[in-house]
């Protein structure tokens, strides 16, 4: 199954494209949509929205894994970061490929298996996970294909409680 | 020049287009965008982009004027508001759509002149000026109609500037 992992954003979107087999994650392609700062706010969903239909039209993903978003602070930023997303959902919406949020602690769990791992301990898990030789940068890259990991994990539970049931 | 007014929201996006010419206004059509509480949150950005879309691409406007937006409280409404509004700042911009906001204070300033005018004669003031019969329902219309009245007076004054420059 492929999947395209998200970490959402305005000025960086991560993305990680991975195709998940019997046990197995490949990854396809991943990297970061970025977004400079000068740029009218608008344009930058643009660009975004464009990118990542781009990303949903060439790999025709199962599903998109997205980061919920909570907000800690009333912050400029933080109602950007969520216009953002909402491109994104459209976009996945437009291209009729499924959604599928996790949240931080869901993702650490699923690629650690711990709740609480550090951010080092995330990328360096996800990067032996996907047999590469170094650390996908930026961070935000990393971030995203540890979404995808996620859901391939998650639908492998599901699946395994689903053969459980019959 | 004809102006969209916008109250953006993701269960009610309030709507206004209006002609203003000569100091005066003439209403071409309000209303509301509404989508169910059951939909899908990714369905629901769908319709509210199409709908706006729609608008865009019938009455032409030079402009769409919509509200800024703040958050005093971390609430997944602040974060959902966020996402629809990113869309629908989406749908101007591939509409080619030129984006203007302002904040709740401006647009007491611009349609009452004053700035601690309260809802309903903000409401009633708009229903006076765009010499409707009743007030326009939901109050998300008659919002999304202020505003484009607070972009017509902004842009007025704008001109005014530029006459007295030259």
């Amino acid at each position: 199954m492929i999947i395209l992992g998200i970490d959402p954003g305005y000025a960086i979107v991560g993305y990680g494209v991975i195709n998940y087999q019997n046990n197995r994650f490949e990854p396809l392609s991943y990297g970061a949509v970025t977004t400079p700062a000068g740029m009218e706010f608008s344009s930058r969903l643009q660009v975004i929205y464009r990118d990542v239909s781009e990303l949903l039209q060439r790999f025709k993903p199962e599903a998109l894994s997205i980061e919920k978003l909570y907000f800690n602070t009333n912050t400029t930023t933080a109602i950007d970061v969520a216009q953002a997303r909402g491109v994104i959902l459209l976009a996945a919406k437009q291209n009729g490929v499924p959604i599928f949020e996790y949240t931080p602690l869901q993702v650490k769990q699923a690629v650690t298996g711990y709740g609480r791992a550090e951010k080092r301990q995330m990328i360096e898990m996800t990067r032996v996970l996907l047999n590469l030789g170094k650390a996908p940068k930026p961070d935000d890259t990393a971030d995203a294909l540890a979404m995808a990991i996620c859901h391939a994990h998650v639908s492998d539970s599901l699946l395994g409680k689903v053969r459980d049931i019959k």
